[in-house]
């Protein structure tokens, strides 16, 4: 970040959002890899581990959506720079810090939520714990091997939760924007976390609900994905109540539809686009708002041929059979058309928001390639 | 907190602390349970779970040394309660929602800890991964019990780590006191982390280091238990940094002593005192550093005779064969001048440290008896 070719200003694009996160964080592990080099080898390796994983890739939904409330804040929400950048130095580029923080939010529920689902990759990576795993084989150590990943993992994940906290406390905002956007970062923490505990729980008792699934998403997806980083972006800059309202309105209809869409994508999606297995969802049972509308919703014999195989599919054929069902019962359109009516109701919130033009072009913009994505 | 019987001064006695603690931590459940309400009742059991366990004992070691940070501060430290409290609402009870949400950080690392060590109780009542594995199988739910426990307590955890910084944030300590204690704060909540991965790994690769031990402990116990508290504790009401630095130095000594004698309690505690199955560590073949020590300094049959039996002595007979060892080889009796010296000279640093007379007196015996204890 401190390279001269680096520029970043109040009205960076939300496209430059991806790149800018990157080389914050990259340079957050820099310091952090020196503040702690006393602790010894075995702390630096998992710093590495974390730092890889956190470096490695994802999409940075979040601080995208955090830079757009900045940006919506800034131009037309009623928001200022001087609120949140401090008078002696106002460099644009504190605001990175704090949008790039949620990266390590991101990190910890990612990093134990692969141990929760026993994943072995992630963004085509060995997963934490299975590096953790792979190490103490490498090494001949004693003991499970695998308990030794799981619990390294757990350990690291905490660091990035930490981290985290850490990242935002040192962003140099101003006092007054970190204590404007104190409440929905607390309250996007609990909620991811209440989410996972849900879904983890949803899992296990196997509910067909669409409205528990929807709950699930909302608390998951469309709030600590998409309202909550633009509530906090907005805050951040002193944005008005109104304003703050509007956006994370929008953001949980887009949040939805972004969810639904990977719930389309989870059984009806390439593999070679989505990077996934193909009908992923269909072969690890995960319980949809897609799939329980097709529960509630397909005639007895769909509904049971489909519960019965759902985890149990490892076929093509099976897998295909399956989003026969799903297609049969009419779930897949039904859903189709949800997305559709919260990403129009979105972009005519956006359009009504009274926001400037560049703005609005880009926010409507993401919404379409979020509902529309094919990965 | 708000019963009208309840006082609270700044000159409060350390003795009062853990009471003070509870009644506190309770007052932050109800609130939590009232504001996140409306996310259900699979949270709800999990967020009652995280209560059982934070109020349901502990020694409150932490938020006492953080009390005593703060008195000595307040009494000869240089420290006034107007840097710390609101100068319209200068409630001295604001300092004990700071306190007690180290409590919270200490119930994410424990039940994490329990996790990785497959531990079955922890005070006397069943570890949370074990409570939410029983509700498990009691529901008749689908998948393995065990890991829906484990994920369950890994959340958690998460949980009661995001919760300790928004307590933290909620203490209604004046903006400056924050800023004071952001670094140590930060620092303590990583080198518990790293200390617990420097654990779980020299436990794996079977290291009989000292040294490594040692190090282990003054991350893990020295520095997260006492130096750090105390530190954050005076930090809070703006001491002299000359003070800090003596409480920090005493608190490594007093931290130290402490961890030595766990080690002592680990192989010679009476379980009818310790509340912990006799001669624990010889049991579960931990590498403290009384065990290290004996490893390195025992003659060779002796300390093969040792290593042979960690972890693996099961009977009254064999714990009595190790106990035996660790004697001969001069351990016990180099482990207990140890803790003598620190503790000592922890008490002259106290003398000479300038404090007044009553702040002097608390921390002098607080260090005898954390030394001296058979618990």
């Amino acid at each position: 970040m401190n390279s001269p070719e680096f520029t970043w200003s109040a009205h960076a694009s939300l496209s430059s959002v991806p790149t800018a996160v990157h080389q914050r964080l990259s340079t957050f592990f820099e310091h952090s890899e020196q503040e702690f080099h006393a602790i010894g080898s075995e702390f630096a390796h998992a710093v590495s581990i974390l730092k890889n994983f956190t470096l490695l890739g994802g999409k940075r939904v979040r601080p995208t959506f955090a830079w757009a409330g900045i940006r919506a804040g800034l131009e037309g929400g009623g928001g200022t720079t001087s609120f949140a950048l401090p008078a002696d130095n106002p460099n644009p580029e504190f605001f990175l810090n704090a949008i790039a923080a949620m990266e390590l939010i991101q990190a910890c529920a990612l990093i134990h939520d692969d141990i929760i689902d026993h994943s072995d990759t992630r963004r085509g990576h060995p997963t934490a714990h299975r590096l953790f795993q792979r190490r103490h084989i490498e090494k001949c150590w004693s003991g499970a091997s695998e308990h030794y990943g799981t619990s390294l993992a757990v350990l690291t994940g905490d660091l990035a939760l930490a981290w985290a906290d850490d990242m935002l406390c040192d962003s140099q905002l101003t006092p007054q924007a970190l204590a404007h956007i104190s409440h929905p970062w607390r309250a996007m923490r609990t909620e991811v976390i209440a989410g996972q505990i849900l879904d983890v729980t949803l899992e296990a008792n196997g509910s067909e609900s669409v409205e528990d699934s929807l709950h699930v998403n909302s608390l998951k997806t469309a709030s600590y994905t998409v309202a909550r980083p633009l509530h906090i972006g907005a805050a951040m800059v002193g944005a008005d109540p109104r304003i703050i309202t509007t956006l994370r309105t929008l953001g949980q209809d887009i949040g939805e539809a972004f969810q639904l869409r990977d719930d389309q994508l989870g059984v009806f999606g390439d593999p070679d686009i989505t990077g996934k297995p193909s009908g992923d969802d269909l072969r690890t049972g995960k319980r949809t708002v897609l799939i329980n509308w097709a529960l509630q919703h397909g005639r007895s014999h769909h509904a049971q041929e489909l519960r019965d195989g759902l985890g149990h599919a490892t076929t093509e054929e099976d897998i295909d059979r399956l989003r026969a069902i799903i297609i049969a019962t009419g779930a897949a359109e039904e859903i189709e058309q949800w997305i559709t009516a919260r990403s129009t109701r979105a972009i005519e919130t956006i359009h009504s928001a009274g926001l400037e033009d560049t703005i609005t072009a880009e926010l409507v913009e993401m919404t379409t390639t979020l509902s529309n994505r094919t990965f």
